[in-house]
């Protein structure tokens, strides 16, 4: 570990300190951001009893932060800030993150526990495939390594081929990356007989992205590789929220810094533990972007407040299951795109490539799902289709091409395709 | 400036600094790596009785540094490595540069030093546009940034559009990129109706390629700020040996950690003060890969050891020329791209974007300078062959071309095609 003391904290001390730092959150934002501060209700930290009274408060929205871009919601002067990360603003404007020097120094903290989790040391070899720059992925893993102090191929995304090269040259021990870039790997490693056996790789932490266990089995087999299961964005300070440990019974999340709360997307209402729902968080350390009740839109639930078997006592929730905007619907059917993609990684003569295309012709829904297999084999094409319908109980139209034929993304894939 | 009392030593005492570490840099690749001590012909520390020992050590070359991919000469094992840096490796194998945690506290200092020099501090809002990942660029820029406590924007290269978007959405007052990277800038905000006065755009740093006092004119008068020319590469540890101040009158390399001498490219003697030649670099601090007498390729000459009148008394060497490997040799005539830049950058009609196609057909040397403008004027064509014949007495063939008709380049402008 690389706190332990912090990381293995008794629940009692650890709520202790959690209600102590978001009172000073509030203070914070009280002090630093009268808009923000009246946004939730001009609230005192003294007011603030127990964590209990956290349910009273307004949440944030993504939609919140956009409104407010660049600097809206921030607490601080811009010369109080050192950087800023930014969610990618595909669709819409962008969420910018001021980071204070303690914002930089706190998630360097949390991502060295990150990489700690998933047994990296000073030993280590980390090839960083993220990129570097606006997106968070890069630098979080940079700023982790370097308290760490293991070594650093700061490569960034792309360039598959160098990438293979790299993992033998400088004897690459773990890789980092958003989860549907070792799929690439794997395709280019095949092509050109490249062998994972023959390099020194034993470590994924990958993230970014949804990506289903009959995935991470896959990446798992093809690389030879344990991997490890990071969360985090651009609003909760980047990369590092939470990981899972050697145990992988959960992703802890690093409760000293953060509250986790599950809530139903629907009504808001808080859910007990074991309920699934939308991931709230609330930041207790960040400075230049402190969150109250922060939506994530991430799906999924707590698993335990229990003391987990690698010994730290932190909160341990699932693995991301989709997001709420994530979430198709068709034909009154509510699904998430990593079911299908379950489905799909069970068949081992199918390339884990696969997109599904949505949209509405003359009204109606219409739903079809394109996989690649370099067996053109009709019964397996059927057998996808029905294995959806016992699923769903909808009938999908699955579309079997050769390998290649969907199209390869630099960045985040792209799963879903959506046409109106 | 960033580090006062290091900036300003006496000439006596800064060679006392620079013996006593040359001496120890000896001593660690002495201890760290046989092979590399043999090459310079084993010597034992305390045989440098003098700087002027120096000039006996054998030369190092970038083919050296290239048979040794990746770690052949570096000065440590891999596990006391924390990142490296990497040459683009376009021609051939590239040159890798291991950096130990204080070969990166010395880069972040260096690059402090710089941007101080440049005048900023931690009020300033930085935009870091070269890459960050291999290239050692955008980590310079990033880790000199962390020192002086400056606000960055970490966007790296291209996305122009949102580049000039960013100046005003953060406030940006400095700008660090590769030299032509403001002539894309200039053009995107012509095309945009943007204008630089309207931002708080006041400095900007450039390097990476040879750029012209034309060119630097051009782009003061343009973007309405004040240049400042930085020198660095890979092999001597990244971008940050050295950079102007504002009495302009010099690029001040930083003494106590890198002992410059300029030698003829064609015998290797070192030449006096004043005398044009080959920029050799020894490196006094680093650890990973130390070097002695490195062959940098850049044209330059000292042009003062006396104190600047910014109050640095390192020595101040003239704006690179051109690199020897850059230098053009047609019908027996040499020159360097710069020259024609020179030309062609004093007709304010001409656009800033030029190419010069060099090759050979039949065994006779061919040389086209292409060259774009607004207007399709036949006699300004006629004048700048006429100005290139009056410099270097060789009938050049010119053709002008229209706005945009010379391919732009995302990474470091093509000055130069050669065909055979
Ligand atoms: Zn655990
Ligand atoms: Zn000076």
């Amino acid at each position: 570990m690389f706190q332990r003391r912090l990381e293995t904290l008794d629940r009692e001390l650890l709520e202790r300190i959690q209600l102590d730092r978001l009172r000073k959150s509030i203070q914070r934002i009280k002090e630093k951001n009268k808009k923000y501060w009246e946004k939730i209700g001009k609230p005192e930290p003294g007011d603030i009893k127990s964590l209990d009274d956290l349910k009273n408060f307004p949440f944030l929205t993504k939609d919140d932060l956009r409104k407010n871009y660049p600097f809206g919601l921030a607490c601080g002067e811009q010369c109080e800030f050192v950087r800023f990360h930014m969610s990618s603003g595909t669709t819409g404007t962008p969420v910018v993150n001021p980071y204070t020097p303690n914002d930089v120094e706190q998630w360097g903290e949390i991502m060295a526990r990150c990489l700690a989790s998933a047994g990296l040391t000073y030993k280590d070899v980390l090839q960083i495939t993220p990129s570097f720059g606006l997106f968070n992925g890069g630098f979080g893993f940079h700023y982790g390594a370097e308290k760490i102090g293991c070594f650093v191929v700061p490569i960034g995304p792309g360039r598959t081929l160098l990438q293979l090269k790299f993992l033998k040259d400088f004897k690459t021990t773990a890789i980092a990356g958003i989860a549907s870039y070792p799929l690439r790997l794997i395709e280019i490693a095949k092509e050109e007989g490249f062998d994972f056996k023959e390099t020194n790789l034993r470590v994924g932490i990958f993230g970014a992205e949804t990506w289903s266990e009959e995935m991470r089995r896959f990446i798992e087999r093809e690389m030879g590789i344990e991997t490890f299961d990071i969360i985090g964005m651009t609003e909760t300070g980047g990369v590092g929220l939470g990981i899972d440990c050697k145990a992988h019974n959960g992703i802890h999340v690093w409760e000293d810094h953060y509250i986790v709360e599950i809530v139903d997307p629907e009504t808001g209402r808080v859910l007990p533990d074991g309920e699934e729902g939308e991931l709230v968080v609330t930041t207790l350390t960040r400075e230049g972007l402190p969150l109250i009740r922060y939506r994530t839109r991430d799906i999924t639930k707590v698993l335990s407040r229990e003391r987990c078997d690698c010994g730290r006592t932190h909160v341990r929730l699932e693995r991301i299951k989709g997001r709420t905007d994530d979430m198709l619907k068709v034909k009154g059917v509510c699904f998430y795109p990593r079911q299908i993609e379950e489905i799909i990684m069970k068949h081992p003569e199918i390339l884990p490539n696969y997109q599904i295309i949505v949209g509405k012709i003359e009204g109606k829904d219409v739903v079809e799902v394109v996989i690649e297999s370099d067996k053109q084999d009709e019964f397996l094409r059927e057998r996808i289709e029905e294995e959806i319908y016992s699923l769903l109980g909808l009938h999908i139209k699955v579309t079997l091409k050769k390998r290649g034929e969907i199209p390869r993304s630099e960045g985040k894939a792209v799963r879903v395709k959506k046409f109106s």
